[in-house]
């Protein structure tokens, strides 16, 4: 076939230059997978597709989310850890937003040939799937299926599938004005640690040392990024999907919206604002500030995936569930023409706040 | 945020340079697929997650695939109409080799801004999501979801979620010595159109040429295919997921195992035997050729897209099911240490047929 790059299977074998080959690969993927196993998964890895099972009265919730390298991540920044961890929470997160109980992940990967092959006995490609995975265990979500190319960029294609008893999914459309405005966690965190690996890179600290220890969690183009500062990257590095919040969310019935934070609070809550047909209100001093971030940061920072949810003002929420703090950060308020959909409240006035979050081809 | 091609909301606006911006693709996209529902889908696009529900009774069968330019497709030869439709084809196929019913589809779309400005009014992205949308027109699949992103390669991850009854799904490992072998349609047509395709691309007939037929049906770099060609080039540029003939076999039980031929025959054949733990006789002389193929094409030409399928001896295959014609292409025998997997039966003989497939990263 004259398709580039695309060559006769040779199976049970690497090949001579140390990748791992499709095949091998594959079966690596096959093995480490089949260890997991979750009640709604009835078939996985090795057919056309996967076999998938709701329980009686459940439906299934799907999301898929693509990260690219230079884009999502970036090779020089993110270990190969860190890029799987991420990878997965950012699908999690959006099961986590419905109060869906995950069942099965699949992965579409696309990887340069070099990130296959093997240095000191591990490629690139282990420490996707070992940051990966270990997510994966925590949430007891096994990786079901996918797809697997050569591609001149690194990228990655997560699709969480999950399951939540029918008609009872938290919407990002059921906000009504009075409603109170909450969020779990804090934010603004993975904006700031973002903006620290940033200053990593341009400070010649880290690009005149070199270290062994490659892959080591936190890893920066394989040097180990200084114990005082992993806790400032933590929230870039290993954003934790609120799994747990969603489920009690949504079995208490208490949420009358919900979405997670991934392009940021500005961003995201004018989603929820146009699909309830509702403005909001925040109040500035109430937002809880990741560690070192700033008030813009907590605004207008995304991947934070923490949950943003709406409840009835009369509703009983805790100030913490599964040990995430809970936080209420504003109300909802009438959708007025002519006026902004989401105010700031300061102490010394309002503003309008514009959305600032991500936008690709713009 | 510092990375690069990340920028500012802009929201009901397409940016300056005509290029549609995430936002404004979205609502397109959103306002497209919302034109079609199935009766499994309850909720689609604009959400965190979409909600599928089976029926009492069903499970979710799950596949993606992964379509990269210049490994899958090249965006000089193929129109942005051919990869959306191959994008979705590839998907249906898993669909239709495990006899399910098509539920609802996801697309991760990673695009070069070029390909999102229009040129005359029309953008690639606009040509990609005609060609896929006729086809899951024809197949009545909505659009669910999906992510879309900047990316420096085009890029395009499919998933496809169908409904089987529950335990009854078709698996490539069911078969048993004694089974006959049986194909959909025919085989080597899409190999030898690729060839075909191969073969313009390095005529000077085409590159001098211009054209403004822009995106025509099977066009190529912009010029009209000639007709006497397009026959050759049908079975590589509109591949015809066989889900008629899959839910066909499925629901009357007379498949012991199948799986989409989209490596070729003999790759594929080889997946089969080894998940069922048995050997395969091919006759050489029975091949179904699709036009123009060669033997070797119809044995290790990727892409077909047709069924493979295995039933009992005394099972009564008709010989064309939903107006595919069916062949009967060998048997299964049992597995034997130091003996070739598949075997080809000639007039003059036996050989070993090796599989001579694609495969990454080898």
């Amino acid at each position: 076939m004259p398709y580039a790059h695309k060559v006769r299977v040779k199976p049970n074998h690497s090949s001579k230059n140390g990748s791992l080959g499709e095949l091998a690969l594959l079966r690596t993927i096959r093995a480490q997978a089949a260890r997991r196993s979750s009640s709604g998964l009835r078939l996985g890895i090795g057919d056309d597709c996967a076999l998938l099972a709701a329980r009686p009265g459940e439906e299934l919730a799907v999301t898929t989310d693509l990260s690219i390298a230079g884009r999502h991540f970036r090779l020089d920044w993110h270990s190969a850890e860190v890029v799987g961890h991420r990878t997965l929470a950012r699908g999690l997160s959006d099961l986590a937003a419905m109060g869906a109980r995950p069942v099965a992940a699949f992965l579409s990967l696309g990887l340069p040939k070099e990130l296959t092959v093997a240095h000191r006995g591990k490629a690139w490609v282990d420490g996707f799937f070992q940051g990966l995975q270990q997510l994966a265990a925590e949430y007891k979500v096994p990786l079901a299926g996918g797809d697997l190319a050569e591609s001149p960029v690194a990228l990655a294609d997560i699709v969480l599938v999950g399951a939540v008893s029918a008609g009872k999914a938290m919407l990002r459309s059921g906000a009504k004005a009075g409603d109170s405005l909450y969020v779990t966690g804090s934010l603004g965190g993975a904006a700031c640690g973002l903006e620290r690996l940033a200053d990593l890179a341009a400070s010649r600290i880290f690009s005149s040392k070199k270290s062994g220890k490659d892959g080591a969690r936190g890893s920066f183009s394989g040097c180990p990024i200084p114990k005082k500062l992993e806790v400032l990257l933590a929230a870039h590095l290993y954003p934790q999907p609120r799994i747990a919040q969603g489920l009690w969310l949504r079995k208490r019935g208490l949420a009358s919206a919900a979405l997670d934070l991934s392009d940021g609070l500005s961003t995201d809550l004018a989603h929820l604002c146009e699909e309830s047909g509702v403005g909001a209100e925040v109040e500035a001093l109430r937002l809880p500030l990741g560690p070192g971030a700033t008030l813009d940061q907590a605004l207008h920072g995304g991947e934070d995936y923490e949950l943003l949810f709406t409840a009835p003002a009369t509703a009983r929420v805790p100030r913490s569930i599964a040990g995430v703090a809970i936080t209420r950060i504003g109300r909802m308020v009438k959708a007025r023409a002519g006026q902004p959909t989401i105010t700031l409240v300061r102490e010394n006035g309002r503003e309008a706040v514009k959305g600032r979050g991500w936008e690709h081809f713009a």
